[in-house]
């Protein structure tokens, strides 16, 4: 796979992960290209330097920042190791397909200090390049298990002693519900929200308040703002 | 000013802003092509369909969803204004310069019920066709104040008996702090965060609890998550 962007690529530097190649367009910052350089060497990965032309020849209409890498297809998880943890706090996407979301749901899921994310194969965007970017590094150190079945996973969650509540309209305030605790919060797709059958197999859903006229949240900051809801409960216990 | 994308066409024809004249592409879902004739002909308004070529040709580049309108310039009001609203609740932003971004906080800051948001004339977005579109017909019911000085203005704020806070890194955790009553929340720019100076102005900073390795928030998250725990405090108060 190939990925790409400043944060992307330093977040996979720093990680586990195996990288094969590190090419980077001439004329980046000395003390950005020091971070990288120090870090390839360490890992005696390859660091290729080629002029902005054949850069910008790679790029094409995309801004890649002037740095992309190699690096190894991203590894998915079992949903087992997830549910191995002692303490479970998941986020499951149902039907989340543009992958600027999914980058941003992975971003501040990992500030959320989530166990893990579960997406579905099917009907679902995947990891790729863009959520790699998008997600600022964050990629690199969040566990994701993608799964053949959303509501067998949801029953197999639950089995494992996790409440699974939705985020969705029409639910109980999130302040009034109890999300201390093992905890999966199921995030619905851009603008379809959580499908019906969903609903009927999570232990509850849980709504933001809303005060305006539109009242119209993107994915990505509603997720955030009902993990940080999970985060607030677990805190100020 | 020419705005484009179906919420933020829509909300414009549902709001009180004038629209000059709209413009919309053939092929369009008929339900979408109704509601639209039904708000323009209730207002008066002039609606043009051309054909997807056409329509192609004035959009090049981006993506209009098949519908434009002329809209009268953004009207921003006096700080005053929002300063006059028996209880405020506002949204600072020190330095956001990405219109997507400012679009975001306006789309969550509506949701949270916000007085207004105050931006600053100078180093800042403004209102523009993007922000229109990416904030998903928000902006035509959220109040915007411009500023000279964000640092006069913020003087101007905390004499009407509000309390000043930053959203930012090395702060107390917001969750352990007091938002309830008149509130404003200052909101960093992307990458470099809130200003030294305005940091020494404001009453006090508050942070998002992190629990990851990159931890880093993307600006309109951030703003949703700090604006959601005044909504919080004000709700379970």
């Amino acid at each position: 796979m190939i990925i790409f962007g400043k944060n992307a690529v330093i977040e996979a530097l720093k990680s586990s992960q195996a990288v094969e190649k590190v090419t980077i367009s001439d004329g980046l910052n000395k003390e950005f290209l020091g971070l990288v350089s120090a870090l390839c060497k360490k890992r005696n990965i390859t660091l290729k330097i080629i002029s902005r032309q054949e850069f910008k020849k790679i790029e094409g209409e995309e801004n890649y920042q002037g740095i992309i890498a190699e690096v190894e297809d991203f590894k998915y998880c079992d949903l087992q190791d997830l549910l191995n943890e002692p303490h479970k706090f998941l986020c499951i996407l149902d039907g989340i397909e543009d992958p600027h979301n999914f980058g941003a749901i992975i971003r501040v899921a990992e500030c959320a200090g989530v166990t893990g994310i579960v997406i579905p194969k099917n009907r679902s965007v995947s990891v790729n390049a863009t959520v790699a970017k998008v997600s600022a590094g964050a990629l690199s150190h969040v566990k994701i298990a993608q799964v053949t079945n959303i509501h067998d996973a949801i029953d197999q969650i639950k089995d494992s002693g996790t409440f699974v509540y939705a985020a969705d309209m029409d639910g109980d305030e999130m302040y009034k519900t109890n999300l201390e605790g093992n905890i999966a919060i199921v995030v619905g797709g851009e603008g379809k929200g959580v499908s019906v059958l969903t609903r009927k197999k999570v232990d509850g859903i849980v709504s933001i308040p809303m005060f305006g006229r539109v009242n119209s949240l993107n994915a990505s900051v509603s997720a955030g703002i009902v993990l940080y809801e999970v985060v607030r409960q677990r805190e100020c216990k």
